[in-house]
C-alpha cells in the first residue's frame, strides 16, 4: 500500500564514482576490486580500502552492469535432461558452488529426457546471453552440441560426451565402473550375466554396454546378445519394461548389471512382479550411487562416482573456457568405485 | 579451426522488420502474434500467416530483445533452500513446466540451508531483471521477502509461508496432515507419541509442531514436552541427533511423528544406532512422500504432497501477478493424503 511513497522517498543509490570518490581513486580501481576475476590486479592496502569503503557506503557491484562493459552476463547455462534422476541434484550442486565463488549465476533448464526441444531451450538461453553452456544432455551426435561450438559458445558436457571429441567434459570412466561390478558378480560366482543398457545414442549408454561386452571377454565369457537389452531412457520405468522383457525370454541367468541406478530400480519391480527375489534368484548391480540407494530393501550395490566433484570440476573448466576461449578441449574422467551391498549374494547352486 | 571464417561468412539474421514485410503487417503485429501474452490479440488468419513466415524465415522471437521495448526479461528467478532435499526437483519440475509454456526460463539458485548469503543471491538475481521471484525458502520473518516487497518485485512464495499473509503463497494444509499422520497412529493403537520436528523459524517446522500438540489434545492426549524435539534443518544429520536425544531421555512412547521425510530417515539411522527396530519397536511417520520412500526398507508411511502441482500452481500464480501486480495476494492450501507403508505398525503390547 505504501510502497510507492516508499519509492519516491527512497535515497539515491550509491554508484561506482561515489564509492572511488571517497576512497580516492578511478572508477575503473573500483571494479576491478569488486571483480573476482580481477581483483588481484589491484594492489592489496587499496583492495582492502576500497572494499571496506564499498561495504560502508552499501554499494554493490552489478555483474549486469558491469556485463555491459565487458559483454558478459555472469550467467551461465545448465541444461540437464531430468531433473528427477537423482544424478543430477548433487551435479547441479557442485556446478553452483563453483560458479557462485566467481559471481557466476546458473540459469537450469530440465529438458524432461528429450520431450522439450532442446533447441528451443538452447535459443532460450542464447537470447539471455549466457556467458557459457553446462549440458548433462548431449547425445553422441548432437546438434546442439554442434550449433554452441559453430557459434563459439564456450561449452564443457559432464556426465555425458559426443563421438568427436571437440568439446572439453566431465565424465565416469564408464569401463572402470562396469568392471568393477562384473568382477565383484563372478567372485561371488556368477557366470550367466545380464546387462540392462541406457539409450545407445548416449556415451554412457554406448561405453557401459560396450563395456560389459569387452569385460566378459576379457574373462572368457562370451556375452549371450539374448541377455543383453538397451532401454530407450535411464528411467525406472523403461527399467522395468526391459527387465521384464528379459525375464519373459526364460533363458538361464543369475545376475544383471543395470547400467544405472533407476534401471536397477526397474529391475526390482520387474523381479517384485514375477515373484522373484533379489539376490536369492537374481542379484542386481546399478551405477552412480545416488541418494538413498543405501536404504533400499534391498540395499542397492552399485558403482560410485563423485558427482559433486563432476559438477564442479565441469564449473571451473567452463570459467577458464570463459576467460580463455582457445584453451585446447580436454576429456577429465573421474574415478568410480564399487559399493557393495544387499542387492548382491552367491547365485543358488 | 574454421569456425571464424564461417562468423565472418554467416548469412544476415533475419529480423522483425523482414518477417513483417513478408507478412504484409506492422512488425508489431508479428511481435504480438510470436508473445505468448498478447498472441489472442491478433486475429487467427493473421497468426497463423505469420507463424508460419515467421518459421519459413527462420525467425526466432527473443524474449530478451522484447523485453528491451516491455521491460520483461522473461525470466523468474527461483530460490530453494536445499536441492538435494528430494521435495524440490518436484517442485522445480512443476514450475520449469509451467514457465516454459508461457516462454519464460527460470534462473535457480540453491542457498544450501541458508548457508549461503539468501540475499547476496536475491542480489544477484535482481541485478539480472528477473520479472518475478519464487522462493521456497522463506522464513516465517523474512528480511529477503520483505525487500522484495518493498521493491515491488512480483513473488510468490512455494511450500513455506511467512508471518504476515502479505504475498501469494502456494503452501500444503500442514494441519490436516499432521492429523492424518496422528489418527493412523492411534487407530492402530499408539497413545505415547513422540514429534520430532522443523526448525520452529520455518512456517512448516512452526505449523506443523503447533498442529501436533493441537491435534494430540483433540483427542484427549497431552502431548508431553519431554516426548518433543524441533530440530536445527529438515535433514537427515539433524533428525538422527534429534531422535537421538530423545532416545536418551528413556521416557516411554512407541510412535514417532516426524516434520519431513529426511528427518524420518534420520530416525531409522538412530533406531539402528540403538538397536530397536522400526516398526516392531517403534512407528515412524514421515511428511512429503519424496521419491523412494516407497522402496526404503521399511517402506516409510507418510503424508503426501502434489509437490509438482505445488510448482506448477505458483509459477501460474507468479505469471497473473507479472501482468497484473495489482492482484491481491491470496494462499492456496493443497491437500495432503496419508500412505501407510510398513514403517508402521500396532504397539507391542
Amino acid at each position: 500500500m505504501d510502497s510507492k511513497p516508499k519509492r519516491v522517498m527512497a535515497k539515491k543509490k550509491v554508484n561506482i564514482k561515489d564509492v572511488a570518490a571517497k576512497a580516492g581513486v578511478h572508477p575503473s580501481t573500483v571494479s576491478r576490486v569488486l571483480n573476482p576475476d580481477t581483483a588481484s590486479m589491484v594492489s592489496r592496502p587499496v583492495a582492502e580500502r576500497v572494499t571496506s569503503i564499498a561495504s560502508e557506503m552499501g554499494y554493490k557491484r552489478s555483474p549486469m552492469a558491469s556485463g555491459l562493459r565487458t559483454g558478459r552476463s555472469y550467467t551461465v547455462g545448465v541444461l540437464i535432461p531430468d531433473l528427477t534422476n537423482p544424478i543430477f541434484p548433487p551435479i547441479v550442486r557442485g556446478i553452483e558452488r563453483s560458479l557462485g565463488e566467481r559471481g557466476y549465476i546458473a540459469i537450469l533448464a530440465d529438458s524432461d529426457n528429450n520431450k522439450k526441444d532442446e533447441h528451443a531451450i538452447l535459443d532460450s538461453m542464447k537470447s539471455r546471453h549466457v556467458d557459457g553452456l553446462i549440458l548433462a544432455t548431449a547425445h553422441r551426435k548432437d546438434l546442439a552440441v554442434n550449433t554452441c561450438i559453430d557459434e563459439q559458445i564456450p561449452l564443457v558436457l559432464v556426465n555425458r560426451s559426443i563421438d568427436s571429441h571437440a568439446v572439453t567434459e566431465v565424465i565416469n570412466d564408464d569401463e572402470k565402473g562396469i568392471s568393477l561390478a562384473i568382477e565383484h558378480l563372478l567372485e561371488l560366482g556368477h557366470r550367466s550375466i545380464a546387462y540392462l543398457g541406457g539409450p545407445p545414442d548416449t556415451s554412457t549408454g554406448r561405453d557401459r554396454h560396450q563395456a560389459f561386452k569387452k569385460i566378459m571377454r576379457a574373462h572368457g565369457l562370451e556375452p549371450d546378445p539374448e541377455l543383453i537389452v538397451n532401454c530407450a531412457a535411464f528411467t525406472e520405468p523403461e527399467g522395468h519394461l526391459g527387465f521384464l522383457s528379459l525375464l519373459k525370454k526364460h533363458r538361464h541367468f543369475s545376475a544383471v548389471v543395470a547400467a544405472n541406478d533407476l534401471l536397477a530400480l526397474g529391475c526390482f519391480d520387474a523381479l517384485q512382479e514375477s515373484e522373484l527375489r533379489c539376490p536369492q534368484d537374481i542379484s542386481v548391480t546399478g551405477f552412480n550411487d545416488t541418494p538413498f540407494m543405501d536404504r533400499l530393501s534391498p540395499p542397492l550395490t552399485t558403482v560410485q562416482i563423485p558427482l559433486d566433484e563432476m559438477g564442479a570440476k565441469a564449473a571451473q573448466l567452463l570459467l577458464n573456457l570463459i576467460r580463455d576461449p582457445q584453451i585446447d578441449s580436454e576429456t577429465i574422467k573421474l574415478k568410480p568405485k564399487l559399493v557393495v551391498r544387499g542387492s548382491t549374494a552367491k547365485p543358488r547352486t
